[in-house]
């Protein structure tokens, strides 16, 4: 018997989002094809996975109906912020009992491409530790689409997650992310939940020097989207107090 | 006269490949809508953006001949490895013109996402400080393809570029970022020129310690490409000399 593969399957960055946009929009033909064929699942959280699906099935027929879909959730303990199984906590391989019996699984994420900035390294750690065969799909990367879109250094980059909340460490934390952008040029990029962005800003535009540069993308592959990029001093000006995101799900970079 | 528009446009990551696939695997619709639309082009190659166009062509007709597009090549001082506006060294604000005239303008890189592990920053920077919206439109991305692929940390990430070629120094770059992937959990990921991925190899072998884990990818997007990921240790008993890539473009990544 052929062991299953795991098939890294990209959501589109809109869920939760007032407006939506078609899934051939962010996902290519191959992608959408693929995940057509998978009636093995694990993810994040079954409803959103069956609402994408349910998206999905509206292009291309699914092999069974949604309800006898086999999906599975991440165990609470892959969802801490930062956790990595490098460091930790839980193992995957029960997770893909169905690819050693010969079924492919997909493996989704909330939104964007699973495995980066989110917790699905486990499990393709685990694909990797069984001999199952991994193969990501493409689709969109709020990160990689933010940084490209940034102006900033895409030549040496590090997307660092989220930032301290406190406000003293998070200014620590800032001052050391734009001393390594102005030393070494790397871009850093991070991100905030969104109710938070109002905060962060405020903390950017305070802590950060005038004549390094900040990037912000929000909405990102959405019409009400936007990029914006320019020095901390022009920012100051053009918006002192109000982070030009909104609430919305933001990706932030600094960089020289 | 409302200002054009600076299209980020994906490309393939089959150039100078023997095997191609279908652009609709890897592009979705309204990235080739999009670049179907577009006159104008700013790129690394012009040779290569035409062969793109071509094939865009055979899914959308294009607004004129191939021959009569405006293809305007990045210079010269634009392609050195690591290079970064911020540092530098040429205006990209003339090749904007046509935005300004009211013209969309297409970025395209030689394969993936332009301005990501290329020179086209200094264009998006330019139109930034224009006033010239940015729109990315979602594509392939081989190094978060790879990073998702690996297994190793999506929540905190790093892409440093090329390592030095000098073996010495080489050795030294790879223990930093050893070093910084344990202390910080910051998965370090790097390419090489293809020819040189067997001489890295032996480096990586040599240099980095049997519990550090060590990711490949190469030929990504493609049907003979793969993506593996294990401890140094284990690399040194499956693949002592030899580089699984051959002499494929790869994406190489370690962590913990």
């Amino acid at each position: 018997m052929t062991t299953g593969r795991l098939f890294l399957v990209p959501a589109p960055l809109d869920f939760g989002c007032a407006e939506q946009a078609p899934l051939t929009d962010v996902l290519p033909d191959l992608t959408l094809r693929q995940a057509a064929a998978l009636q093995h699942w694990v993810c994040e959280n079954a409803k959103t996975t069956r609402a994408y699906l349910k998206r999905v099935q509206a292009i291309y027929p699914l092999p069974c109906a949604l309800q006898d879909m086999a999906i599975t959730e991440l165990p609470r303990e892959a969802h801490k912020k930062g956790d990595h199984v490098g460091a930790s906590s839980f193992d995957a391989k029960p997770l893909l009992k169905a690819a050693l019996a010969g079924h492919d699984i997909g493996l989704v994420s909330e939104a964007g491409m699973p495995a980066v900035a989110d917790p699905g390294s486990s499990v393709v750690r685990a694909a990797h530790e069984l001999g199952v065969p991994v193969l990501p799909l493409v689709g969109p990367v709020s990160l990689l689409l933010a940084l490209a879109a940034s102006g900033l250094n895409g030549q040496n980059f590090a997307f660092v997650g989220y930032l301290p909340q406190d406000a003293v460490d998070r200014k620590k934390r800032l001052q050391d992310l734009e001393q390594l952008a102005h030393k070494t040029s790397q871009t850093q990029l991070f991100i905030e939940t969104p109710f938070r962005n109002a905060a962060l800003w405020r903390g950017l535009l305070e802590g950060l020097q005038p004549q390094t540069r900040l990037a912000i993308s929000y909405g990102i592959s959405l019409a009400h989207g936007g990029h914006f990029s320019q020095t901390v001093k022009a920012w100051r000006q053009s918006h002192p107090s109000a982070c030009p995101a909104g609430d919305l799900p933001a990706v932030f970079g600094l960089g020289r």
